[in-house]
Formats: C-alpha cells, sequence, structure tokens
C-alpha cells in the first residue's frame, strides 16, 4: 500500500510562499510520498489523503473525496473554516515554538517603543536636537492583551517580566501567574478601562470580526502616562475598522497605533495609514516562521496520525480557532 | 547632638536635575536634618557630614573636612573618581532595581529594532511601500554583552528569555544561567568574534576608556544574519571614539550603532552622528531614575549608617566602580 499523498494548496502573492519551495521542502520531510502542488502538478484526486494550506480558495478542498486532514500552514485558520464547502475532516494549525518567539519579539519590541517614546526621540534626532523628556517606568503602563492562546500568553508573560502591569482578556477564563486575567464579554470593559496599550492577538471569528472600532477604543484607559491609549494589531486585518482607527487618532480617542495586519493585504498604497504620524505599518510580517519548522511540524504530525497517534492543535470549529 | 548635614552637589545643565527640587526631596526624606544645595546656601563647611552628587566639580568635595560618605546619584561614578583632591571617604552609587529595569528596558528595545529591522520598515513606510524581507528567529542573533554588574546581568537575561544566544563578558568572571561568560583581556577576542550585536554596559574607568574603538570592531562576528555588526553603548560616552564609529559605519565595518551617551554632552548639534543613517541616537536617557526612588535609597542608607549599620555599593576605588 503506498503511502497517503499530500496535497498543496498554497495561495499567496507573498514570495515566501511560493507553492514550489514548499513542494521540496514537503518532499525532503516526507521521503518516498507523493507530494503535488495544486493546480500546478496534475495528480488523481482520489489519492490525496492530506491537505497543507494557505488561503485556499473556497471549494478547492472539496475536490479531495478521501482527505483525512487539513494542515493549516499559519496560525489562522479564517481562510479555511469561512469556506462554505469545507471537508468535514480534522484541520490542524501550526502552533511551533518559533511562531510564538517572534510574535512575541514583535509585542514586546512595538509595546516598548511606545512606553519609550521612540516616535519622539526619533523626530528630536532629525532636528539633531538633544531634548530628553521625562520617561516613566515601565510599572507605571498597563497593558491589555486581548486573546490568550499560545501567543497571547507568551507574550503577557515577557512583558509581565519587563516590569509592566499586565491584563489579559480572553472568552474562557484563564490562570497567569503575575497577571490579571479577564473573562468573556461581561469582562471586557473592564479590562479595557484598566488598558493604557491594547494588543490584540486574537484570531479571527465571526465574534471577533471589525471588534477594534470607536465603541471599544472609547473604553480604553485615558489617564495612562502615554497621553492616551494605545492599540498594537498582530492579529488579523478583519478584526479592525480602520476608518474608525484614523477618525480615532484625529480626533484624540487614540494617540498611537501598530499594525501588522490589514483589512486588505498588502496595504493600498493610497491608505492614509502609511501617512500618519501616529502610525506604524509593518507588512505581516510580525510573525514569519521559519518554513523548514512549518514543514516538519506537519511531517511529524502526518507520521504521527498515521502511527495511530492523536493530531495536536486540531481547531474547534464551534470556536473557530 | 544636632544630626549629620547633607550637602547636594549637583551640576548638571539638565533640567532633571534642578537642585532647588533635589533638596526639598531630600528634606522630606530626612525630617530634621539640614540639607542644603551647595553653592546656593551658605552653611558652615565643617558641619557637613554627608555630600550627594551628580557630576560635581573638581576640589568642589575636599571643602568639607569631616565628610564621612559621599553618595553618587547616579550609576556612573567616573566623575567624582576622577577628582584628585576627592576625600578619602566612602564612595556609594545608586544601584536601585528602578534603574536596573529602565536600562534593560532600554536594550531590550533597541537590540529588537536591529534583530527585526525596523529602520528597513521604517523607510518602506515613509515609501508606503509593502516590501516584507527575509526575518531570522532571534535564535539566530549572537549578542554579546559588555560588562556584566547588576546592569548587565538583569539585561543578558531578559535578552536570552527573548531567545537570543547571549554571551558576557567581565573582568572577573561571572556564572549566569544560558548564558556563555567570557572574563578578562585574554577572551575578549572570543567573545567579540562570537557577537553580532554588541552591548556595552561597562563603567568608565582608566582601562575601559576608549574601549570602542576601531580595533575592537573589526574583531565582531561579520558572518551573523545582520549582514555586519551593531554595537549599542548605553554606558558612557568616554568608552566610545565616535571618529571611529563614523569612519567604521561608513566602510562597512559595522552595519549600525544606537548610542545613548557621547563623548561630550549634549551631543554637539553639528556632528555627524545626528544625520547618519545608520545611527539610532538617544539623549542620555537609558535609564532615568525617579528622584523618590535615588532620595529615598540615600536617606535609608544614612539612617543605617548612623545606626551602626554597614554601606551598600561602596565603590572599590582600584577597580573604579
Amino acid at each position: 500500500m503506498s503511502k497517503g499523498a499530500l496535497a498543496l494548496l498554497i495561495r499567496s502573492g507573498d514570495q515566501n510562499w511560493a507553492p514550489e519551495r514548499w513542494r521540496d521542502r514537503f518532499r525532503t520531510a516526507l521521503p518516498g510520498r507523493d507530494v503535488v502542488s495544486i493546480p500546478d502538478d496534475a495528480f488523481d484526486p482520489l489519492a490525496i489523503d492530506y491537505a497543507a494550506v494557505w488561503k485556499p480558495k473556497h471549494g478547492e478542498l472539496a475536490a479531495f473525496p478521501n482527505l483525512k486532514v487539513i494542515f493549516n500552514l499559519g496560525a489562522g485558520v479564517d481562510a479555511v473554516l469561512s469556506d462554505p464547502q469545507r471537508p468535514d475532516v480534522p484541520l490542524v494549525r501550526v502552533a511551533v515554538d518559533d511562531l510564538t518567539s517572534r510574535m512575541t519579539e514583535y509585542v514586546v519590541m512595538h509595546t516598548l517603543m511606545h512606553h519609550r517614546q521612540q516616535s519622539y526621540l526619533a523626530g528630536c534626532q532629525a532636528r539633531s536636537e538633544w531634548a530628553p523628556r521625562e520617561q516613566w517606568p515601565a510599572s507605571a503602563v498597563r497593558v491589555g492583551v486581548l486573546g490568550l492562546g499560545v501567543l497571547g500568553r507568551h507574550a503577557a508573560e515577557m512583558l509581565h517580566a519587563l516590569g509592566f502591569q499586565v491584563a489579559g482578556w480572553s472568552v474562557t477564563r484563564k490562570s497567569l501567574t503575575g497577571i490579571s486575567c479577564y473573562a468573556g464579554h461581561g469582562e471586557l470593559g473592564t479590562f479595557l478601562a484598566r488598558t493604557d496599550i491594547l494588543v490584540c492577538l486574537l484570531p479571527l471569528t465571526p465574534q471577533t470580526s471589525g471588534l477594534l472600532r470607536r465603541e471599544l477604543f472609547l473604553q480604553l484607559a485615558k489617564d495612562g502616562p502615554l497621553g492616551g491609549p494605545v492599540v498594537i494589531n498582530a492579529g488579523r486585518g478583519g478584526l479592525q475598522n480602520e476608518s474608525d482607527i484614523l477618525d480615532c487618532l484625529d480626533n484624540g480617542v487614540l494617540k498611537a497605533v501598530t499594525l501588522d495586519v490589514f483589512e486588505a493585504e498588502p496595504l493600498n498604497p493610497a491608505s492614509r495609514l502609511w501617512r500618519h504620524p501616529a502610525v506604524t505599518i509593518s507588512p505581516h510580517n510580525a510573525a514569519d516562521t521559519d518554513p523548514d519548522t512549518i514543514s516538519s511540524y506537519v511531517a511529524g504530525q502526518i507520521l504521527q496520525f498515521e502511527a495511530g497517534g492523536t493530531l495536536e492543535n486540531v481547531v474547534d470549529r464551534a470556536r473557530g480557532y
């Protein structure tokens, strides 16, 4: 009996996602097995047992009637879950330490840049101006992490180690040493009211879509040392309302934002976000993960599954993550 | 018997160092005791038991024949030790957790900014350009911390927690979990050869003066992921040769530098450092400490000393720190 074949369905304009390079990686990680890139490689759809995907088109996965498992090559599974024809098989998402630590690097760096007034200091340097400003300690700043999954938890713990006052919010209550944990919609307002810097690491689900909007921004703390609330979104662009963000920056409801994700990516060069002085933009690179690490992870899961073991990080369809 | 009087000798152009505000703080921290600011307040020099100083002029301390202890209001004692007429009494330096964590905030933020290519990404934003570049993980970057005192140790440990490969160098050997410790001049070359980002937190002494110069830069690792060695100096300006730094940036020996301290402060507006694209400048504010924390610390030490206790953090004059 031949080993179950793996189909790759990768749809991204980004060159890091070149399908032929992923095919090479998976052929190395799974020697002796058929690995095909769809739609480039012709292959019998009935022979496909596994699919490894990144932003597949709706309906594409339905072409494989014998599919056993879908592996999502990143942390966010919203593109797969929103496919109405998605086969009813386990969906596994990538959860590797490498992705987690990269996200923490991003969150820590941007939180520190707001806290340490880096934008002001860069302006001083551009004017050859030596003008130190009063600087408060991290212990005077209340960071709130929206979403306490693997990523949110790790980032929250590192921010706590740096001395920030850290709280977290999640749908189901978590318990983390040194971090105040809020849970459910009933406690969201209290969490926001004590938050100077809001870090969003939520998954995109029908419940979280558009959450980062005016109503939420208005609930953030106004009395913190930064002179107004700051929002960092490294979750998904669909979580934010960009028109509300610009309005709230202009009318002083928000002090500054850092965005790694956008409603449409790549961000349109005409977007006013690029040029707003209180906006820091990164091109959805907060947590690029080493492709070799991802393909090894998926290969390991396939071998474990075929040996009768349990799949890890299977997405709960009801929750959406 | 009246309590020993405290003289404040504070010489800094920076408004954070306004002597009258320090006098108020010390009067609050030491109720019922004479606290005078020199030279503004007239006072019998024979009645002065303690001096709290920041960059006093050479010879000023010699005016107090009954001086028992000198308290330096910051971590760097070079301005006091270089005074040839300094009275032969214990010199205590400020070592408070607040200063340590602020320095770590600075070191972590600037290390991450180099590692995460923040200068490139800011350039992309300025051009409204979505152009993600390959990003390596922290585990691919070798950070070397020069100086493993209280500040260096704390920063090294936090960088290690973030996933960097961290080594440290100190005159006497230290032992730190997860951090490779090098010691003495014989091991400096090996330490530099494995270092992509050099973080300098050394005290300024006759031995370390001008250490950050071409010869040292040439010994740093050339094969790291950043495309060339990076230097972050948050120690003292006297540790660096600014002319060598500019030359080495121009000829590619160094990739980038972040400087919080300068040979002369404030940095001259005419200095080419301000405008060099590979230089990040901050106005000696890496670790401003809350003045209330410092004055409480000094007041506590005075009371402990008068009760027959031991002074903490007394400077070793032979070592110079």
